[in-house]
């Protein structure tokens, strides 16, 4: 599968990445190097060294510039060489492939396509730690699974209602009705108004109406909030998208951001707490033990899915109700891989996109 | 190398499968799941949701039913869909594949083939737990090999005089005299007399004869039986088929069965025990102590020799007399092959298909 | 990348094939036997019995015979086949494949070429626990990385100003100057005179100059030397080689063997320790904590680099002036291969072969 390249991935938390330390990871199955110079701003480079192919990572921070300590080759934060042990001269075309790297909403993101058209703009507006409003908990997870089956679990959390049983004590509600899909330019916006809702989480005594949202953009970031309110809410406002300022309890928000890291292996950063006014540090502790039980059952189910999956590639799944997010993220990024790379015909082999759509 | 489709493989205990409760295996590299139904009635299907290719082994039965826990589609037992969450009409053509499957001397067995021609009287007449005469341990070995291996294994039991000598304490008996093969419809009779065996393990004190007899049926059931008998009476009786309930002593009865998984890995059940008027439980037990030590030997022997097959996999053997059984099976099961699928060419380059065969 | 057949490899030190014991291993991706006839000679044979491929480093000898303990072929030390069990008639001309075998220099070196090329003169000078001038320790380490990059490291000791700070505690000498390199028939020496250079590993307490050379015999050998003498001697020889004899302190011999295994792996054999005038055994154990500390840190940077080349394995390395060693090395094996199998084309590929060099 084709991956996309003018795109932001996440590869780190913010406060991961300690200046003068070096952070080695991959990213579409290419070694990525990440360092602070000592202003703090973020440098990503190929992780392979120019000489030889040790990989930089490994490597010593000098001030600014980033050394293999291998041979010694010492690079400048653009990439070219600063200096060749036992040569006086260095070679003025050799130069580290730079990526452009970001740091906003507490993530450390990485553009792997075309430099001129990476644009901070497109970053989507996940809930960070400087993000005043929130009370956040955070962790990340390794998938041995591709990042695509990863997406489509969020894409479609009627799972909830299945995988996420003995975690999120999640009921019928989220399987029975099909939510809203709206598709929007770089992402695709999923609504549901769940009327009478008792939130074992918010520890509600009485039913109410919940209003859930999220925003997923491709290629793999989920950002979900919603918030509690007075029963018959749902109905009067003809199911439209509250204000969320008028929630009466429930109101949290997740970051969630899939990292295509090989063809086979994907890692998941995520983070979950509730706002100020509906929530403290121990509620976000709470949903953290949550987090991390049902994180581990997606897992599971992923990584066996992906098992079931490599016995036989080429079957194409049987489609229901439910795939309408899944279908609509497979379409918009077969078109978004066809205009950068001509990749159309690869992907759509898949078998996911040639599935009919109502949600546009 | 192909495998035989139209076959029972065995792919459990029959204890070992409690209502409710689905289990997923791997028969010739497909994933396969098998549940009872309230009935205690088996049923067997791929084990990969037709929507998403979730394995539905880790699925939950409900009645008669088995769903898969992803997105909650349901089966009927005919691998039609019962039901699909958040929709109400349910595609009528699509169907999990079943498998015949059956239950007989204790093991659950399924027929990967044309479900047209399974037939259960092509079951081996295997020795299970519901043979009164027998007292049977049993056991299972995962086998990081060929099945073809562990076959080749049991088709040549002068094996024994070399990988036995610490465990069964074989003599050098075994791989002096090839013993007698005999062609059957769909197995290979194997047959010794060994004249003045001291057979410790039935704690003889002094010389008899002892019959060895099994039958190896293809793909890969091994049954074997056999007695002690009075010096003598092997050369009484022509070296015939003695009649076992004239047996002094030592009379066993062990069933075995060699199922391919994958393509470089096999399972291995087996049981073994005296016929009750031969020992009691803790004889069988005795026999289970030795199993284990003899198999561990076998699984050590065969694994290193796939290790060193995968070295250079085009080598074709130097043919010995002691291989009559291996030559013989491998004739069957190109014949059975060729009939089911055309397929000799690609089998018989396995280079033992060639060697002169006298057992006929 | 091909390997050069027409070579001595080293499998295993010679105090640890003991008779009556076989030892398997695997040479440039063969697996090998080795065992001792009564009298101390050795035997090599593919580790592969003819009959069904167990192997036969996992058989037992008998006097200067070696049985396959799978189904009892006895093999001749000359390869024939001595016995077969249950059968009386041998076939003459089947042999075993047999390697020429030496042991010199307390290793154990097999020959996997023509066998009519392989002369003992070929096996290069090392210092083994034959040679009474020195106290030698020794070790052995297996790679997850092709053996070419372990020789890599070798032929360039530039990376002991960064590899090894830790343990070696080398300073910026090594990696500031190149050192003379000088093409030999099957070697290439490397040569360097460290002046005023004070070596903590000799507890020397004042400068002298220090003269350091080894040669590289393809394909894998390092056998290196050196020593401490008065400050301004270099000079004064011209930067010439010295006579050892007029070592004041610090004369300590290493031979070192890397062996492929396989496609990426290979074993690092290596012994090291003080000519008996300038330590002892306390001094050679010294001597092995360091190797040992030091050793780690090549195998970490090796491995890693494997990795980051496996990811892209088709790069070309920018060239810098202190790879003359691995240039020559390419350029000398990319001969010797050329001229064994016609093998230019595949291995100069590997892109290394084509930078300019100066030292011939």
């Amino acid at each position: 599968m084709g991956y996309l390249r003018n795109c932001w991935y996440v590869v780190s938390w913010s406060q991961d990445l300690a200046i003068g330390q070096p952070f080695g990871t991959v990213v579409i199955d290419e070694p990525v190097v990440v360092y602070r110079k000592q202003d703090g701003e973020l440098v990503a480079f190929e992780d392979r060294c120019l000489h030889r192919f040790a990989p930089l990572s490994a490597g010593r921070c000098e001030g600014d510039r980033l050394r293999c300590m291998y041979h010694g080759l010492l690079f400048e934060p653009d990439g070219s060489i600063a200096e060749i042990p036992g040569q006086e001269q260095v070679p003025d075309q050799a130069r580290l492939r730079r990526y452009p790297v970001a740091e906003k909403h507490s993530w450390v993101w990485v553009w792997m396509g075309d430099p001129a058209q990476a644009d901070e703009k497109l970053i989507p507006p996940a809930v960070g730690y400087d993000n005043p409003d929130f009370v956040l908990g955070h962790g990340q997870i390794d998938y041995a699974a591709e990042a695509r089956l990863v997406c489509d679990n969020l894409l479609d959390l009627s799972h909830l209602s299945f995988v996420h049983i003995d975690s999120f004590g999640a009921g019928d509600e989220w399987a029975g009705r099909v939510p809203k899909y709206t598709r929007r330019e770089r992402s695709i916006r999923v609504e549901r108004w769940m009327q009478a809702d008792i939130n074992a989480r918010t520890q509600a005594s009485e039913p109410m109406d919940r209003y859930q949202v999220y925003d997923f953009y491709l290629p793999g970031i989920f950002l979900m909030t919603g918030g509690n309110f007075p029963l018959g809410t749902g109905e009067k406002l003809g199911f439209a998208e509250p204000d969320l300022d008028d929630a009466i309890s429930g109101v949290t928000f997740t970051s969630q951001a899939v990292s295509p890291t090989g063809p086979r292996t994907a890692r998941y950063f995520f983070n979950w707490g509730p706002h100020r006014r509906h929530g403290d540090e121990a509620f976000r502790d709470q949903l953290m033990v949550l987090a991390g039980k049902a994180f581990a059952e997606d897992k599971a189910m992923i990584e066996s899915q992906q098992t079931i999956i490599d016995f036989d590639p080429g079957r194409n799944p049987v489609p229901i109700k439910a795939d309408k997010g899944v279908i609509l993220y497979n379409r918009m990024l077969n078109a978004m891989l066809a205009e950068e790379e001509g990749a159309t015909a690869e992907v759509a082999s898949h078998g996911w996109a040639g599935q009919p759509v109502e949600a546009e």
